[in-house]
């Protein structure tokens, strides 16, 4: 889609970057977002300012939201000068925030009834991936639109995935990621803490745990992080503890058991009423820590 | 240590192949198993077979142990004809069965009492990487002993890494391993079933979170055996039950608690009861495909 208009509505840690390679690929961009200087940083680089979200959607073919949460992706729908009043028939919403399912099937009926299409594309790879360009985007919704709207995505993304025809597909998916981070980083943790409180230097553990099945992200990555006490983050706690509440939610609507991804929670609950929920999600490391009587930090 | 005499005792799946990868090096080589037809597979490409462990003990320097639990080794060491009244004084006994470190620090006992070294030095990786030399093995006992055995422990190992001093040090380790690997499936199994079940393509699904933070090798080589409803082993449930109750038997020795690993632990203890036990370690999707009532089949 060579020089379709783009919209863009959320201009944060991500949103940033990722709206940024939009328009380096030659797309006109609108602009907009609740605080006011990253509009402005964004149209001194070419972008259109817009006001409001229904100013986008005037501007706007095809219009990404990547936004906190839910209540955030609902305002801006649904709330004065929102989108559901303002979407021009056959444009396009592409709702990147990890969002609620449920909320992706009101805000998907809402662009129906407005003759528009939704894609919920979540994605992974933190604000390196969104500079990059190399994101992991699960996209859910009417393949047919998915594949229009694909070489914008890859403009985004590094593995764009069609993960599903319905509506809040792309938010499954991305809470099942989630599930599986949380789990792994919780085995990480066991692992390297267990190993601490025998005796062994955890460094050495990480180092040849991570050349056979168990290696995993979660130890390539934050492993040097535990070891060294860094729980700045990345990803924090608050938010890992916002996927696994939806992901338990759905799992409970559906009727099945997550046993792991709710010990999980129920561990990132604990940093919380330890005062940790801003911290990096891999502070799980710190509740087993706790438990154990020792931290898993590198030896000398 | 060019041309040193190595013992091999226990030509199982993995023992054949790193014997014969030690006699490829140019070691003169002496082995031992219970049942003949291996040894006498060994002694047609070269190597000296024995009778007992005894008789290996007298031939060999440095003797290799690769056995499927304590129990056998223990036999080795300790019963008739055994290493324990054997070994030469300045020999080497290397342990490499994912043992109990209590049952490692019994065996260095007996090395002790005649003057002998003992390494417990597990390996990951599988007979493939025990035929490629590509193996992480991980081991325990005095550095300067480990240092002199390095390069025959480089003849079978792509990552050879010395995780502590004491006895038992490499075992536990590969239980830390065996922790991690027993989460990530647990982790792996709940994504998928998840996204299965709220109707996604599990394929798709996997191959969207191996390009993010969620990305494991359970995830990289499980999946498809998941996928496709392959549950033939590889490490079976059993042997990985086994890895784990070592765990939580330290863990409680410790005063530990090892939440995930625990609920890994009860959830392949049900797949035993169901019949299960000799299946790929991956069939703990099995337990949360039933609890949720829907499979984790790749569609169409």
């Amino acid at each position: 889609m060579p020089g379709i208009s783009v919209g863009f509505i959320g201009l944060g840690l991500m949103g940033r970057p990722m709206s940024r390679r939009l328009l380096a690929a030659g797309h006109p961009l609108a602009v907009a977002n609740r605080s006011r200087p990253s509009v402005d940083a964004l149209a001194a680089e070419g972008a259109a300012a817009c006001a409001s979200p229904a100013e986008v959607a005037e501007r706007a073919e095809v219009i990404f939201t990547m936004l906190p949460d839910a209540p955030q992706v609902e305002e801006v729908v649904f709330g004065p000068e929102g989108l559901a009043g303002a979407m021009k028939p056959g444009s396009v919403l592409i709702d990147c925030t990890s969002n609620d399912p449920r909320s992706a099937e009101r805000v998907a009926g809402a662009m129906a009834e407005r003759g528009a299409h939704f894609l919920d594309a979540p994605v992974s790879g933190a604000p390196e991936g969104a500079e990059g360009g190399t994101l992991a985007i699960m996209a859910g919704g009417p393949k047919e639109v998915f594949e229009r709207c694909r070489p914008l995505l890859e403009i985004l993304g590094g593995k764009v995935v069609h993960v599903g025809e319905s509506a809040g597909a792309g938010c499954i998916a991305k809470l099942a990621n989630q599930i599986l981070v949380g789990v792994t980083f919780l085995g990480v943790s066991e692992a390297l803490v267990f190993g601490a409180k025998a005796g062994l230097d955890p460094a050495a553990l990480a180092e040849v745990m991570s050349a056979g099945l168990a290696r995993c992200g979660a130890l390539e990555v934050k492993a040097p992080k535990i070891l060294s006490g860094d729980f700045q983050p990345g990803g924090k706690v608050s938010s890992h503890i916002k996927d696994l509440r939806y992901a338990l939610a759905k799992a409970e609507e559906m009727e099945m058991p997550l046993p792991g991804a709710s010990l999980v929670a129920e561990l990132f609950d604990s940093l919380r009423a330890a005062g940790e929920g801003e911290l990096d999600h891999i502070a799980i490391v710190r509740a087993i820590e706790r438990m154990a009587g020792v931290e898993a930090r590198a030896k000398g």
